[in-house]
């Protein structure tokens, strides 16, 4: 293989696909970066099993060819070069790459190209497309309750749900519970639902996020998800196993619904979160209402206290508590002045809405479901 | 004690004290800082016993008092507080401290101060006054080259010597050293040296470059020093043992002095590092010179080689290898054009110089002394 390429426009692509290497693999090919020849063109490949990303960045091509290249030295020589023409030689014999630059020469020691995995294709057919914003607000909102745990996988997921002409997001750490529902400007023929790794979405909304594109496309498969955003293709697999069946979760019915200004609560929590913060076990923080106000409390035997008084609608006097960060997350979700939480007795489940304007929201497009926590105050 | 400050003029001092708190101590009452009332101020106090700050802020005195509050919550409460009032109230009852901003409060379990240490006071007689810019700029070039292993504590220090109308500031790991001497605008009654911990003449220069001040005194004793800085007084313990003989070292003549365009240099050496980074044992990086020229290169049997080229007033074929961190640390402590490296044979310590202008400095202010590497090219 021997192509020519500008250094800056071949650096952004491989800086994007070196994303998708594996950084931890004992396998050292996944490690590198698959550079293949195409017509004025190089394509560039990584993997690392779960994941994919191919692109292609143009290059007047000398001599056909494919090799892989450890990804991180072969990105730092790359990005550390001033701009101008780089060369790019693979040298079979001696299983080195030699990067020129002017008087600068780099040999990099690669790998022959036979192992690397074979990615999947990208299905024209079966691909349908959508606004790529609506698909990355939707994974925003829903990102903080996945869970980080990998001995349960279904519960690090995002289930999708693509219906008419709405997509649907749920995850869940079965502490707190995130469902978003987005309106989309296009209709979907037949549902089509994918449990799909938290992570890797989070990537999809990278990508989207640092491209100059509008739509996303998406290919779903039965055990992968290729996402197309420009000349960027993403691949995952999915998630096996069942996801919880989170309509059963749901209160029909609620007693309270209260109403607080989110950006008040928000400071209010951060502070008294101050006190609550590395301790372990978890201190909780407690909501007290009273008529028109909410007292915010943290009681840390080991720090001391904090107290904040804030207005609110609500009428009665009622106290629930609840793990800070777990409350932070899902009031910080919400993006309407407001914040209403929906809530029955002290321990069981509560939710955290947007309002709707007037006050009430009974069929909000976005809702978390919070778990209390025992007040240790209470008995 | 009860006093009311300014939150953000009181947070800005206690951040800065803060500094001064032992963060790994298991003396609590070292985690913490002392707060005293003063005249129409608060007086707030750190140390971890090797070093120590001082400074006080403007506050509304309503009762005497001084406590010990973990620096950590405190810091954290005041810095997330809107702008306005504070109120710190000592109970001494509960061993609470209570903090009140509106509707707002905190209260923070605190420590007696009685049990606090007695912090060294500054003697005015004794102290000299210098330029601030000058101290901190010398103390800058000589900081690449203490050790950072304290099983040998002299070489943690910065040996620093007041003679004359000069400044000298030396430090060495045993890999390398660095000589700094900076003329100052005033004059000094007899000498005086002081071996002080890197680490704290790094504060000094933190707490100095955030200042308005320009002139910093200085109180030197037996085995301690003293720095202030505007309202600030930080101290710090002296270290004891006989820093090595540094003079012996220097070589008295070269056979070569070579001059390369620093800048080029720093460039090239950032590059070729990429090779030779994170391996272990280190990979040197080699200057081949010859007329005209210098090739640095890089061989790493497991990423691969590097090899740049940039010219160099060179005139016989010499190579020498050095580690790459090291000579990219003296590199970089020049602000010349161009730097000069002085060297005899390729195992004989180099010295890395500033260049006066004429292509030569028989007298620079600056030196930095280099041990080379073994090549292991060269058998």
């Amino acid at each position: 293989m021997k192509v020519v390429c500008n250094t800056e426009q071949f650096g952004k692509k491989l800086a994007l696909v070196s994303r998708g290497v594996s950084a931890r693999s004992t396998i050292q090919l996944l490690g590198g970066v698959l550079v293949e020849t195409g017509a004025e063109s190089v394509k560039l490949s990584a993997t690392d099993v779960d994941i994919s990303i191919r692109t292609s960045s143009p290059a007047e091509v000398e001599e056909e060819g494919r090799v892989v290249i450890p990804a991180r030295i072969f990105n730092d020589v790359v990005r550390s070069l001033p701009g101008g023409q780089l060369r790019i030689e693979h040298d079979v014999a001696s299983g080195t790459v030699r990067l020129a630059a002017g008087e600068k020469e780099y040999s990099i020691r690669a790998y022959a190209a036979d192992e690397f995995p074979q990615l999947p294709e990208f299905d024209e057919a079966r691909a349908f497309r959508m606004t790529g914003e609506a698909l990355v607000d939707t994974i925003e909102k829903v990102s903080k309750s996945y869970s980080r745990d990998e001995t349960r996988p279904v519960l690090t997921g995002i289930l999708i749900n693509f219906e008419n002409s709405k997509v649907r997001m749920v995850t869940t750490d079965s502490y707190r519970l995130s469902i978003k529902e987005t309106e989309l400007a296009t209709t979907f023929e037949g549902e089509r639902t994918a449990l799909i790794p938290a992570r890797a979405m989070q990537e999809v909304q990278r990508i989207f996020t640092s491209s100059d594109e509008e739509q996303i496309e998406i290919d779903l498969s039965e055990n992968q998800a290729l996402f197309r955003i420009g000349d960027v293709t993403f691949g995952t697999r999915l998630i096996g196993g069942n996801f919880p069946e989170y309509g059963r979760l749901l209160p029909n019915a609620f007693e309270r619904k209260i109403s607080v200004n989110r950006e008040e609560l928000m400071e209010t929590l951060r502070r008294v979160n101050l006190f609550a913060q590395r301790q372990n076990p978890p201190v909780p923080v407690s909501l007290a209402f009273s008529e028109g106000e909410v007292e915010v409390m943290v009681r840390s035997p080991e720090v001391g206290e904090a107290h904040e008084k804030l207005p609110a609608d609500s009428e009665d006097e009622f106290r629930i508590s609840f793990n800070p960060g777990y409350l932070i997350d899902g009031v910080s979700a919400v993006d309407t002045e407001n914040v209403v939480f929906k809530l029955n007795e002290p321990l069981k489940p509560g939710l955290i809405v947007p309002n709707g304007g007037d006050g009430e929201t009974d069929d909000p497009d976005f809702l978390y479901l919070i778990m209390p926590m025992r007040d240790p105050s209470q008995g």
